[in-house]
């Protein structure tokens, strides 16, 4: 269909009626041209339809679909793969449904464990959260099916999240809240992107003409639609509209249709914003349109077996002094009433109606596996008869192993959490047990990160994260080594609350502004400068095998910015079980001159090794792992200098460094002033030799330093004064006149 | 003299060359209408008064003075009198020397320990910071000397301090980087005020119209001279005037003259303008020629006395295990060349010619003392040769005094600390010596903190500072009990250099912008909130005897901000010897719903009792000790609740707290819109009501949960929803205009 003679043959109010829903889930289309409307539905780990067009709120149930770890969980994978495998599944249940949109990824960072909203993001990591987005994107829309990438941008808290301003520097919004779409948008195109509900430096998302026009589509090239998250437009739908934000939803909205129709008839808007809007909206329905398969047929066996595969491919087994993997011939208590009611996803818009869950205990029923709740998941107050029962169960067994976590009360779309602890009555179940029965596993279903006041006290911790529905197996395929854990943090496990980045203004303050103070320095970035200890670092997880780096090599070690690096490194196992590991790869600059983390990702690759085999992983590195964004030139820059390439095993586990000469080619042109300082002026060869003579006939070379017992500490003194100072106590010394010569010749 | 009538009589050229100086150090006068020249000399620990006028450069040797304890000494006396006293001895010996103004005292906080003049800076608290500045300008200025207050402002650093920018939000600006400024403003009277050399927020200091006339004549009253430090005026001579810098130092500057002669006569700048400031410069200094005292003799013995007594009322004893006090019968070895050429002030223009200077060793002449470098102070690389003599030295004696610290080469005026660890030669000397006798106290002399990895490891530390002239007398009347210690800790000592607040960002990005990220966590603000574990406290220190708080009494349980609190306590010596003790009041607003400090010190005393005696201490507060500096009025702003007063030993020592109901006087219109959450019009009794009966009729009110998962989150998300959002997810419950109508009533 031709969509400009579509366009023209639109009323001025059918077309502003089709920049807001139909309904909830339902897009407006010019039905009577012949577009039939088109439905869109939740996302990003499973598919929330609401059959039910009458239910005007969507928050009813969903029709049963496959429930998938949440994206916390599967970042941990490492997996670009199984991302992408993962959202052709989606793609195609979206198929099956007549869905034209999936409402995801949420690709959010973290910045506060404390988000209660975290569990659906993928991590603190833009790099990481770029390229699993990216797969995640090209594997649902290789089946014709969009997504919505969200939520655009620097939403990272749900307290307030619909008026609360994100005060963020330009040069952490590049480097870490915005570098994740970034990545996205031009790897994977997505159909659309979803404005989030907050303000950003003051200006609310979705009337954000810097973020949703300037950056995404002049910049990045975006040429999809944006819509609002559901109730995200503001009370100026032109303002919005104009900053490009195409679609409102939820639906009907006729009072902000009216405002578009009236801006255009009073001549405030040109109607070809409209059209614009028109044309993105309707462009994306009819891609999706003219390639429907309704006849997708889904195979939620299948499905339940892939998120299966997913969990077990992401859980994170943090800690493991031999016991485990287990044996199936031991006898085995599961404790916790998460061994029968798990905990696999998170609440809000990403909550499936499960198609069927497997719990842990399910899984076993074929073992020898005793069982006893221990606390009620209604509560967080510990229950001494259901703790003495459970330690009972323990006793009596070879082993104990803990289920517990956060309840859907402590997390949830909606509103933040209060603590990283979990609720009373699972840490004391947790420490109960491990005092009667030494050999005592914990696994912890969560969407975040908790604190561990009894690590030391238990031989093994699984972290299952939120699994799914296929949680109980999955967790039972890693405790008994059916597959061999490979999952490694995509966050970092601080040692306390405190610790972390944004504690301090977290919540933002009582104008509702908050201030990303801490800038680039977010999860281990921060750590790593701040010397930190951690409770797990970024990157970590652990193996029932064991794995050695060796012979990193860089294919030059002088290049400029514009040529890319090719680096290897030989992984072998040098463990007796196959397994998979995560190479790391990392990239810092130890004597940089600006303010940076002392090191970030640049590279990964997840590799699968046989007992002694040995491969070499290659990455490529090209200008943006040197880079850093540079405020003065609003753009991605080169520091000119070493650099040190780590391959590593977590983000505290370099295994090889090489460093390699970097050469910037972006020419910054330097404008000399009379407040440069004697040190910036002397770094130009015409600067030296005038700047030189100066300070050899200023009666500074001829001071007696008796009078200030300075030291060495006046020669640094006069490296830091501007030139004007130098003129000022240059005396007789300095002709007038000659620092405005100097500064002629200096920027001729 | 009628001051009017001499500036009427001033020609233009005469005027302007007026506004800067004569030559580095003296004042250019109307000397042909027969006021005479006048002299000005750097402080503030004692007068460097540079005799030589042919020295351009001021950098040469100058008068011998009495050189004082520096600031940050100085101000751990945590005592008002004592700042009054040395104020008054040092005007007198202006008053000898014939200097007009004495420059100082210097005020900036605290932000990091790296900051090479710290030694001159009195505390990381603005409240301490502010009334001891206080104190001493009065006692400067009681002798008819005027002082200049410095460095104003935001000036927390050394390097690129000529060029480097202060960014600092407005809130942290009032709260911690003027407030001391302002407290010594409003209570003294300060004759001239020193600008800094940087930058705050991209205006240079001598620049800053905001700064130097808005809120520090039109806010504070100030009514005395800005000059700017020596070379801190820009080539902008107009501006600056303008801005309300009225002298330029050092002088003659011609050239910068010449600007303002111009700048009247092409009508740019108005001829008033140098007429005030003229008029401002001559005032203060006919107010000294009015009152010259040049009869006045200096008692250079009885300075030196007094300089010995501040010491002994400011060091600190930070570790006691009982092996103090020394007992003189003992046999006891001086080790570290400190003991003999003692550090006691720091380089730069503070620096003194002292009259004569007091080591440990000679002070110690008539004991049993055995002596031995260990180190020498020219580099930081341990001589094993001379460890293992100190070694010997200790080991053959009762008790060990390790004399260690900083270097001049490592901390001065004119650039940063690089680390927080003494050389490494004093560490080993220290390590060296306590391994070998348990018998080791450390006496520390240094301008700021250090860390101590060999604390455990010795039995008595002694903070010394930089104790002046009299250091070693004062070191000795400490250590053998002549004086009880009692001075208080007026910095944090962390534990590592990477917990500092600052550290991130302290010097500064590569476009040379500080930024104060930490904002108004400055020290123990920010240890506190972090509950990060410290080295020493603020506000910490030992003494020979102990002290018990009780009865922490208000008068009031409940105020107006506009109404005062009296608070008092009883504080009772327990010990069996006399002694000092600061009694330190902090408040504290733990339910607060905006982002501050857990607690701020609002008070302090300091008291002497003899043993056994009890005194009660009072304290007023009124609203500024409750109140945060609120940018949306930009004004002081007390939150209505509860408060907390602490009675304290130190800032983590807190003896007694009560508690006080304090009630908002300020009125702050709340404006409404439909941006505003549900929560915020529910404080509302309108919105109370008619939000209520729209929640009610909305289908949110009946909604199924089962779809989302979230349990009571979803009330709390309902309570954060803005107005529109409550509107557009109403559905038809809500009727058209009905947000529009509610704001009315509710802005009404």
């Amino acid at each position: 269909m031709d969509l400009k003679a579509i366009i023209a043959q639109m009323t001025l109010e059918e077309k502003a009626a089709l920049c807001s829903g139909k309904d909830f889930w339902h897009l407006e289309t010019p039905e009577r041209l012949g577009i039939p409307s088109v439905m869109v539905s939740d996302g990003p780990c499973g598919i929330r339809k609401q059959a039910d067009a009458a239910d005007h709120l969507g928050l009813n149930a969903s029709v049963p679909a496959t429930s998938y770890p949440t994206g916390s969980c599967m970042a941990c994978s490492f997996d670009r793969d199984l991302f992408r495998e993962s959202g052709e599944t989606l793609g195609h249940a979206c198929q099956a449904e007549e869905l034209a949109v999936l409402l995801g990824p949420a690709v959010n960072i973290k910045r506060s464990p404390l988000c209660g909203r975290n569990f659906e993001y993928l991590s603190e990591d833009p790099y990481l959260t770029g390229e699993l987005a990216k797969n995640y994107i090209n594997g649902v829309q290789s089946q014709n099916i969009g997504v919505s990438l969200k939520h655009y941008a620097a939403n990272s808290q749900e307290y307030n999240r619909m008026s609360s301003d994100s005060v963020v520097d330009e040069r952490t919004l590049r480097e870490i809240y915005l570098a994740g779409f970034e990545t996205a948008v031009k790897g994977s195109k997505p159909w659309t992107i979803m404005c989030s509900y907050n303000r950003i430096n003051g200006t609310f998302a979705a009337e954000n003409k810097r973020l949703l026009t300037d950056i995404l589509r002049d910049e990045w090239g975006f040429d999809g639609y944006v819509v609002s998250d559901w109730g995200a437009t503001t009370a100026d739908r032109v303002k919005c509209l104009e900053a490009g934000m195409d679609l409102e939803m939820p639906g009907k909205n006729a009072a902000n249709d009216k405002q578009l129709v009236e801006a255009v008839k009073n001549g405030t808007m040109d109607e070809s914003v409209l059209d614009t809007a028109v044309e993105r909206i309707l462009s994306v329905t009819l891609k999706y349109l003219d390639n429907r398969k309704p006849e997708t047929v889904i195979d939620f066996e299948a499905d339940h077996e892939k998120a299966r595969k997913i969990a077990a491919e992401s859980m994170v087994l943090l800690k493991n002094d031999g016991i485990l993997p287990l044996k199936r011939e031991q006898k085995i208590a599961f404790v916790g009433k998460f061994a029968e009611a798990p905990r696999f996803q998170g609440g809000g818009s990403s909550h499936v109606n499960s198609y069927k869950v497997t719990s842990a205990l399910e899984a076993a029923k074929d073992l020898r596996v005793t069982y006893a709740p221990g606390y009620a998941i209604e509560t967080a107050e510990p229950d001494d008869a259901m703790i003495a029962e459970a330690v009972e169960t323990a006793k009596n067994a070879d082993v104990a192993v803990v289920f517990v976590g956060i309840t859907d009360a402590m997390e949830s779309e909606g509103f933040d959490r209060k603590s990283l602890s979990m609720p009373k009555n699972h840490e004391a179940l947790v420490e109960a047990v491990a005092k009667a029965q030494k050999n005592t596993v914990v696994v912890v279903m969560c969407g975040g990160c908790i604190t561990m006041p009894w690590l030391d006290d238990v031989r093994g911790v699984l972290y299952a994260y939120l699994g799914g529905e296929a949680v109980g197996a999955a967790t039972l395929d890693l405790l008994f080594g059916d597959v061999n854990p490979s999952g490694k943090l995509a966050e970092t496990f601080p040692r306390r609350l405190e610790d972390n980045p944004s504690y301090l203004y977290y919540f933002g303050d009582e104008q509702n502004k908050t201030e990303y103070r801490e800038g680039v320095f977010v999860g281990y970035r921060y750590y790593d400068k701040k010397n930190l200890d951690v409770l797990f670092p970024f990157g970590y997880g652990l193996s029932y095998t064991t794995f050695e780096y060796s012979d990193l090599t860089v294919d030059k070690t002088a290049m400029q910015d514009t040529d890319t690096l090719t680096v290897s490194v030989k992984v072998k196992n040098t463990g007796a079980v196959k397994g998979k590991e995560v190479v790391q790869l990392y990239v810092g600059m130890p004597k940089s001159r600006t303010i940076r983390p002392d090191k970030e990702l640049r590279g990964f690759e997840k590799i699968e090794l046989e007992p002694g085999e040995e491969k070499t992983v290659s990455f490529t590195l090209s200008k943006r792992a040197f880079a850093y964004y540079r405020t003065d030139i609003s753009d991605w820059c080169v520091e000119s200098g070493e650099y040190v390439i780590m391959a590593a095993k977590s983000s505290r586990d370099i295994a090889c460094t090489a460093t390699v000469q970097v050469e910037s080619t972006t020419a910054i042109k330097r404008v000399y002033t009379m407040n440069s300082t004697v040190e910036e002026i002397m770094e130009s060869p015409v600067g030296r030799e005038i700047v030189g003579k100066m300070m050899a006939a200023s009666p500074l070379a001829q001071m007696d330093d008796d009078g200030l017992g300075m030291g060495e500490g006046m020669e640094r003194m006069m490296m830091e004064m501007p030139l004007r100072a130098l003129i000022s106590f240059g005396g007789d010394s300095v002709p007038e006149g000659m620092g405005e010569m100097l500064l002629q010749q200096l920027n001729a």
